[in-house]
C-alpha cells in the first residue's frame, strides 16, 4: 500500500536534512544534504537557503531539472519529489524565509549577493514503504 | 582543509545507508536510499545488493552515470562520489557479496534472478566540511 499524504508530510516534516540531487555539465546526477525546507506549501512547493556561488546553483541555472529527497532510514520509509528547481535572487523571496542567526551563513544579512533562495515545485512523487515503491503524478 | 582519506573511510564505514542516485529516461536526478555497500575496495570500488527489476537497475542499464553520498548530519560532514555503475548478473559477482538472510529480500536465494549487483567505480570526489567543499580526481 502506497503511504497517505499525512505519513509523508509527517515523514518531511521530521526530516533532519533534505537530499537534493541535480544534473552537473557532464550530466552526472549529484548529491548534497541540506537543511530541511524553510517554507513548504504542501506538497508543491518548497524553498531552502543556499550560497549564491554554490555548485548547486550553478548546476539548476543550466539545467533545472531536480529532485528532493526525505527518508527514515529506521522505519525504511523514503520520499522522492521531482521537478524543478527554480534559483531566485530577488529580495522579497529573500526575505521570505530569512531567519534570524542566518547572518552565521551569510555575513551581510538579508541582502548578501551570496544568499539566495532555492524554489523547487513538484512533478511527480515516489514513495517507499513496506518493501515497496508507488509513483503519482503531481503536476 | 579538505577531509583526510582516513576520516573519509570512517565516514563511509559508520554511515547507516547509502544514498544512490541515477539520471532517468527524462533526465531527471533520481535519489534512494539503500544499504551501505557489502564490499567495498578502498575509494575506488563499491558493491551493493540489488533487485534487477528495480527502477534504479533500469536507469543504470540506460545510463551508467551515477553518484553515491554519505553523509553525517550531525558533524556537517559528507562525501560525493561519481562514476559508473555497472549491473552485474553472473552469478560469481552474485555470490561474492551473498549473505546468510538475504533470502528475506531475494526468496529464491543467491541465483534468484531478481537479485543481482551493482558495481560502481569511482573518478572523481567531492568532500564536504568545516562549511568548505573540495574536489579531487580519483580516475
Amino acid at each position: 500500500m502506497a503511504m497517505s499524504n499525512e505519513s509523508i508530510e509527517k515523514l518531511i516534516k521530521n526530516a533532519k536534512v533534505s537530499i537534493i540531487s541535480s544534473v552537473d555539465e557532464s550530466g552526472f546526477p549529484n548529491t548534497k544534504a541540506m537543511l530541511p525546507p524553510r517554507k513548504r506549501i504542501g506538497l508543491k512547493e518548497f524553498y531552502f537557503t543556499t550560497n549564491t556561488s554554490s555548485m548547486r546553483v550553478k548546476h539548476y541555472r543550466q539545467n533545472p531539472k531536480a529532485c528532493i529527497y526525505f527518508f527514515d532510514d529506521a522505519a525504511f520509509l523514503g520520499v522522492m519529489l521531482m521537478g524543478t528547481m527554480d534559483v531566485l535572487t530577488d529580495q522579497k523571496s529573500k526575505e521570505m524565509i530569512w531567519r534570524d542567526g542566518d547572518t552565521m551563513y551569510y555575513s551581510l544579512g538579508v541582502t548578501d549577493p551570496d544568499y539566495c533562495v532555492l524554489k523547487f515545485t513538484v512533478d511527480k512523487m515516489r514513495t517507499y514503504s513496506n518493501f515497496q515503491s508507488s509513483t503519482v503524478d503531481m503536476a
